[in-house]
């Protein structure tokens, strides 16, 4: 079950200490799976899908692929906690806004979890921090053996695994590193990126995801062709895009540093006095201003706050995470409200 | 003589105890005078103007109208001392670009001082704090009596004092209120007030004058005519729309705040941390700011500073008095750099 302090804690995907962390949040590798006996999840009749959820959950329970995890029922879940889970990665914002009976079962590490009528029957997730494609499959490739088990998986001999969207047929696989390129942006060599990206078949996105913009600098890079390529052979290409995009960024934050060290320290020590005295900031900016606090403290232009600590403010600045930890309300403006003050008190604290 | 530390001295005339210092910040009036034996000076050669220079000098030297004060050769001075006297109002902007031999006489307290071979030969003029009409207009009577005893002034019985410019014939008198009009501006009444002010025949323009765009929403309203008006008429007139005007702004300020006092406290304090962090500012930016920073002590949302140190900080960032007190070069960037470093070390001063 969901517990009520799950908003007040950091989420361990998002710790600093992992790999290239200094511009990759987080890797995520996604397996979509589908049972044989059952319709597609968009084609069953609440009824039916009520019928499948308590079969899947029982079966998950039973099967426990995930040490110490719990199912939630999403769908009787109130839309704050939705949104938390959504901010967290623990599901998607598909799963929070869907119909009829679904859920996802995750652990208090939320590093691996399994949604249950999503799109598909089964999305199977993991989560680390920092650029670790490799540990990041073989962990969602257990909990898919895992599976497989007990759950009788739709696969054709011609196309592979099923699934309810043609483009996840084949592997079902969607793998996704988190960057932060905020000087990739700054310098305009965001779309030379992309077109180095979709060369090799891979999608440099907007932090939410499909069809997001950008916020703060934050970009997904992610596989889009999940057939006709072997699981290891999309591990490897997104591995080393991701880490040409790595010596990318870094190779400008250096020359920008180089170039102007008073321009750079303008604009990051400008988001800190902004973070430090708004009375009312929207996500959005917050994002930004965060963004640019990530470069300072990676350019050691800043040294008041850690990766640490930046990692925790990006996710607890979110709007689900705010009116939680606040208790502000739906309105936008009192959100925004108690996101300054809860960014000043934060801040306020770390100086302490 | 022009003191090597006047750039480093706050001016008297912009103490903040003056009347209505919340709203006005200066009173000044102006006289333009002419000697009838002499043609205007963009008639004269250079070698006249050179001989008028000295029996001016000469004669107010003699006369010493004003207190203590000394004539200061302005086409003989460095660009740089006379950018400083500009920013302090002690002579125009005419003056200082000006062509041949010219200056000005004038005290330490700099609040009263006379031009010679401006655009007229010469420019009588006293400044004095808030709003005060009828003192400074005595002031600068009293120096009009004084040299009245000394020149023979050009006068027509029917037009009363010749001027250069015909705008100005008549009393020769130009009474200018500098305002800080920024919930004014905030609401979009400026244009009101513009054409509350030309409907009585004065006129509101920006910080630096004439055809100047206005600065950090500091205004002057000053008389458009001087000629068919008596000056008690012209002083009395500025003195009753200045007042209007005060008590327009003040009751703006009231309403923005009780509507919304945390949107007015996000402005006031986003400002305040721009001026405490930014490593590089604009004289222009900083202006906005610090009418924020303004508009934050006079609402008493922000007491970190006075308005004394406001009025120093207005006059200290200008770029004349930033190259002077920082040696910062005449590059813009310097400047600005500079000026951002003036500007921390202030407010830390400030903050003991």
């Amino acid at each position: 079950m969901m517990d009520d302090d799950l908003a007040s804690r950091p989420c361990s995907w998002l710790s600093p200490q992992g790999p290239e962390s200094d511009v990759v949040l987080s890797t995520r590798v996604r397996l979509a799976r589908n049972l044989g006996d059952w319709r597609m999840p968009w084609r069953l009749s609440a009824e039916e899908k009520s019928d499948l959820y308590d079969l899947i959950a029982g079966k998950l329970e039973d099967a426990a692929p995930v040490p110490d995890a719990s199912m939630e029922r999403i769908d009787q879940l109130p839309g704050l906690k939705r949104d938390v889970l959504v901010e967290r990665h623990v599901i998607s914002r598909e799963l929070a806004q869907g119909d009829g009976a679904r859920g996802v079962l995750f652990s208090r590490s939320e590093d691996s979890s399994v949604m249950a009528l999503e799109e598909d029957h089964l999305r199977l997730q993991a989560i680390r921090r920092g650029l670790q494609l490799e540990s990041t499959w073989r962990a969602v490739d257990l909990l898919d053996d895992a599976l497989e088990d007990v759950f009788d998986y739709a696969v054709s001999e011609e196309f592979g695994y099923l699934t309810a969207c043609p483009t996840n047929v084949g592997t079902g696989l969607r793998v996704s590193v988190m960057t932060h390129l905020p000087t990739l942006v700054e310098t305009g060599q965001i779309p030379k990126v992309k077109t180095a990206a979709s060369r090799v078949g891979l999608v440099l996105r907007g932090f939410r995801g499909e069809g997001s913009k950008s916020q703060g600098d934050f970009f997904q890079i992610s596989n889009q062709v999940t057939f006709g390529k072997s699981e290891e052979d999309i591990i490897r290409l997104v591995q080393s895009m991701a880490g040409k995009i790595v010596e990318w960024e870094r190779g400008v934050r250096r020359l920008l540093v180089e170039q102007d060290r008073t321009a750079v320290e303008n604009r990051v020590w400008r988001a800190w006095g902004a973070l430090q005295h708004a009375r009312i900031m929207s996500s959005e900016e917050a994002m930004e201003k965060l963004s640019l606090i990530r470069l300072g403290v990676n350019t050691k232009l800043l040294v008041h706050l850690t990766l640490g600590d930046l990692n925790e403010l990006f996710l607890y600045i979110q709007p689900g995470h705010i009116r939680t930890l606040t208790g502000a309300g739906e309105e936008p403006r009192d959100r925004d409200e108690m996101r300054a003050r809860f960014i000043r008190q934060y801040l306020a604290d770390r100086a302490r």
